[in-house]
């Protein structure tokens, strides 16, 4: 196996548009990384494209070849990985693999999806089917109700109150402020946060992501092809794609020992750092995906970052700032950035690109080095962990 | 890149049964292929499943955590890969990616796909994602009205009559007769075929692949665990995956510059041919997507088996036979012995093997040393090819 770099991002910013076309913002966001890269397009071996909810929501399935030929790839390998709301952060992993393992020299990456043109009962019924339908989806268990009992169960077993979460959501928003990709430019403060309303208690609406839209795009490339870029125009630090895991754990959480215990965050999390040969003190930040406050808790604890029970310990301003210990979130996250599922994978790894890169702008983490980007699907069942180093 | 081998297959019998459940399917498939591998399951790296349309017809996606948690192999790396029609051969392609790369030693491939439990036209408007939405499905076209589309613009260009088609259909039936695992065991002949009612004008009801469901799986694996498997009680000739290509084509014909021209299988086609080292002449089978009978002529002409507008020379049972010129379809293809969509490519791959290593049976191709199997997505969107060698 062969290093891998990434060679540029793209992204389209998040909207709630109901006329967007899902072709034309896939496209957009991989042109936009063929830029960013300085690639020649007939370069690209091949494109992945992560997506959730196409078929279910807008009658489109092979988004790998529409994509394609949209892109002005038309014939290329063309493929689309699904994980539920993983499917961004998997097709990289998928990508990953072609590079790293030879089969091709330069990839693209597409994470997109639509939410925002159906009724919102069907998104809610359409993102159900990350759940296990036939011992949750046909109980009428969504995805809210099945976080909702994740949070309340971790309430009572730590003893802990709702506004503790507060900060997860109040950080990401701060942060959003700054990104002009993010779909919510909206400062969040305790007493709103406290105020919202409860949408499946003990879930307020500021614990969840939004339903939105959106594509964002890598380029993956090997060594030789990323050394060539690096001399080229697009002079700067070299991102490595140091660490690639894939975990799963049961779809339904009844089929788990302890449902707290997210095991495929621990698995994928230890497999990915183990083979960038980092400690938890290297990370300069964590993408996680923080879908719902909870979620953030969790992850924190399953990835080793907190004993179980003690993830809430984070939930500090100040501590997951952009200039604290572990900066989480740092262009607004899944939470305020937005969460359009099938993206929402490659949005996080393009953003950690920027972090490393030293292109954040207002959101940069000083002296980033190392990022742990990590996408979910489903309430733990899927975890992608890639762990991006700068090579200067 | 290093050498794959194929170290087993699992298929569970081709049915209608309203009341199958697909978890279990692709289970039973894959847990067929680890033991027919005689593989220790600990072992199996990844699962990749292939399928189209559980999130549409079954409330259900993130098969990959699903299947590998009901088949024992819970917290294994494990996602969905979806290319239409063509989902089972792109999920072999991403395993044979895991392992050339050097990411996986054993991984299993499962195609799984459930179709009879809905209304009808509930399956044909999701067969219809696989189409171009917008240019084509808002129109009203399904993917039988593609088909006629071209089927007619076929006879119409090089004036050929219906029953020309016919010995596709018929040889097919004839195949599957000793297939235990197909649908069909119906034998059809020329005055049944002509007699059948007409479903879209030029198509015939035995032009049509049927509605169905299904899962099949092959475990793929490296150089050193095949030689292992190889000298232990799975005794045998081992079977190479000597060509792997994926090629893509704008989806809807109206984007395409010859809609008779399937530019993705020529392209795929070459490539794996060109890897494998092989020409046509050393093609002892060939497992096409006979979904319908004019994919098939298409097909053998894009494929480089015949030149533009003589596809149909090759419908004649003895040429096309299990003892002629060209096998197609060894065990009753797409056509009769199912094509239950996304599972459909690793039946294909599945059946190869079979022949390869001589446990073909009655549906023995006699001294099979090289198959070429293929697998397309849409109406020639995404096609992937594979040549299968037998390694004595």
């Amino acid at each position: 196996m062969r290093d891998v770099f990434i060679a540029g991002v793209g992204q389209t910013p998040i909207t709630k548009d109901p006329q967007c076309r899902g072709r034309y913002l896939g496209a957009a966001a991989v042109k936009a990384a063929i830029a960013d890269a300085g690639l020649e397009p007939s370069r690209i071996g091949a494109l992945y494209v992560g997506n959730m909810l196409s078929g279910i929501l807008a009658q489109q399935q092979q988004l790998g070849g529409l994509i394609a030929d949209y892109t002005g790839l038309a014939g290329i390998e063309a493929v689309t990985i699904e994980a539920a709301c993983a499917s961004g952060g998997a097709a990289v992993r998928v990508a990953y693999q072609a590079v790293a393992g030879g089969i091709h020299d330069a990839v693209a990456v597409c994470g997109v999806e639509r939410m925002t043109h159906v009724e919102r009962d069907a998104v809610t019924r359409a993102l159900a089917t990350a759940a296990d339908w036939e011992l949750e989806g046909v109980c009428g268990e969504s995805f809210l109700s099945l976080n909702a009992t994740l949070m309340r169960a971790y309430m009572d077993k730590y003893g802990v109150t709702a506004e503790r979460f507060a900060p997860f959501a109040i950080t990401a928003h701060r942060n959003a402020l700054t990104n002009p990709n993010a779909l919510l430019h909206k400062a969040l403060d305790l007493e709103t946060y406290m105020n919202s309303r409860i949408v499946a208690d003990p879930i307020r609406l500021f614990d969840v992501s939004p339903v939105c839209n959106g594509a964002s795009a890598v380029i993956l490339a090997a060594p030789h092809v990323a050394a060539e870029l690096a001399n080229g125009p697009r002079n700067g630090p070299r991102v490595r794609v140091a660490g690639s895991a894939l975990a799963t754990a049961p779809l339904a959480l009844a089929r788990r020992t302890d449902p707290l215990d997210l095991t495929a965050v621990s698995s994928s999390t230890q497999q990915a750092m183990k083979q960038a040969g980092v400690g938890h003190d290297d990370i300069d930040l964590f993408e996680l995906h923080d879908a719902y406050t909870i979620m953030t808790a969790l992850t924190l604890e399953a990835a080793g970052f907190a004993r179980a029970g003690t993830g809430l310990d984070f939930a500090d301003g100040v501590r997951i700032g952009l200039r604290g210990e572990l900066p989480l979130a740092t262009f607004g996250g899944l939470k305020a950035r937005g969460h359009p599922v099938g993206a929402s994978g490659c949005y996080q790894v393009a953003e950690a690109f920027l972090q490393l890169t030293e292109r954040a702008d207002a959101n940069q983490v000083p002296d980033a080095g190392v990022a742990l980007v990590q996408n979910i699907g489903g309430t733990g069942a899927t975890v992608v962990s890639h762990v991006l180093t700068r090579e200067d």
